[in-house]
């Protein structure tokens, strides 16, 4: 998909919400525990419900892998029937990979070519040769973990380096990268504050906001500070949607949140 | 397994070697493409005629994954059969993975649980409670990227922070974390020069070593700079060893290569 895609979907929606499928069997109804699948299941009764109000969906690899073949299985179903039935929605493999070029392009593979996600997420620790294999691909996204929602973003990210904190250098150096107009980045919505001073740096792409909701983040500062002329945002959900409830009524009551999400953010476009 | 156990083995061999299980169908004898499984053939293979000659066994996830489904199936095939064959061989999944903490659980579940690894290589951009989670398994150990191999290392990990390199403030920064005695460290082979001021941070820890052979690195370097009482390394070479021939030769070719490593492991120790 290209940005322009991305950026029309959002405008037709009114809307730039992001749905998380991270998927944990000790959280879904207990129904669905009887059926063959239950992760997709649970995954494509979420998508019924929500993909008119919604841009993006970022199935997070690890509650998949932690299911071995199983959740592998069910990760392909989840993102094929993505693709099928809604081609229209960007998809986000929340993998946060990352290796020494022949292998990053392996992990490019995996993810563009075998699943045939839109993006996926990178870690740039090790610098610009683990990153430009996965920037190679026409029409998908890099989405490179800049500023992250957690505490343990204050342990390297935050750090001063050369009078400019890691994360910025993370944003600085990497567009000077080869395509490096195929990146976007993650920014967590727990830190909004600081997504004015992103913007100087890298003015124009789009930003993946995780954090909102559970983890405590607040839409109205990620907009007031992050928001571009091209919106530039994506803001995820993944708990406060997806476990809205936990009986018979789980989609009916995800489709709500999602909606009150959406409403939200038609009123900041 | 616990570290004495990998320290008792390394001496019984008189080996540190490890041995990289990146298997790329392109690159694999070609009468081997006939087989159901072939990716699993060819690492039966090189076990059978190398498991004497290593204490190690790392594949890399992304050549799994890269062939979805089948890949995963023959990775889960490929750490079975170590673990019932030769349960005294140290396993590595090398995965540089790491994300928030009830995710970073989850994909301690998949590597130690499901597919029994005794290891997983982990990213640190993301700080103590995207690793602590991993650390909280007994007997199992989570291998921090530190100074890797590539020329993208010099992008942030050997940029100054507080006078202090980003790669030693990770090291510096980790040992505080909590079960930290279940750390080991990656650093690559081609900076065997820094070891020797990585040995003052983490005297005792074990590092994986990768970059020797196909990178350039050079052992007697490693070795010189990195070796403790208590050996503290683990060397890895991929490429060099499983593609040493392309003919039906190849498991017998990669024993030689295995070989010609150990030898000049135990003029070492």
């Amino acid at each position: 998909m290209t940005t322009e895609q991305l950026i029309s979907e959002i405008h037709k929606k009114k809307s730039f919400l992001c749905i998380g499928l991270d998927v944990d069997l000790n959280k879904i109804p207990s129904f669905l525990l009887e059926k063959e699948d239950p992760i997709f299941e649970f995954n494509k009764a979420i998508i019924d419900a929500t993909h008119h109000l919604c841009v993006a969906y970022k199935p997070n690899t690890a509650f998949y892998e932690a299911y071995g073949i199983k959740g592998w299985k069910a990760l392909k179903r989840t993102i094929e029937y993505i693709n099928t039935n809604h081609p229209e929605i960007f998809t986000i493999a929340d993998a946060k990979r990352g290796d020494i070029g022949n292998t990053s392009t392996m992990y490019a593979k995996a993810f563009f070519k075998d699943l045939a996600f839109d993006s996926v997420t990178v870690a740039p620790y090790m610098g610009k040769d683990s990153v430009e294999p996965f920037l190679a691909f026409d029409n998908k996204h890099t989405i490179l973990l800049a500023l992250t929602s957690n505490k343990g973003a204050f342990d390297f990210q935050t750090k001063e380096v050369q009078n400019k904190e890691v994360y910025k250098q993370v944003l600085e150096t990497s567009k000077s990268w080869h395509n490096s107009e195929n990146l976007m980045y993650v920014v967590g919505a727990t830190k909004a504050e600081y997504l004015a001073d992103i913007r100087t740096i890298v003015p124009s792409s789009f930003l993946l906001v995780p954090g909102v909701g559970a983890q405590g983040g607040n839409l109205q500062d990620v907009c007031k500070y992050g928001m571009n002329d091209s919106v530039g945002l994506l803001i995820n959900s993944s708990r406060g949607i997806i476990y809205a409830s936990s009986g018979k009524d789980f989609a009916e009551a995800s489709a709500n949140k999602a909606l009150e999400l959406q409403q939200q953010m038609a009123k900041e476009l």
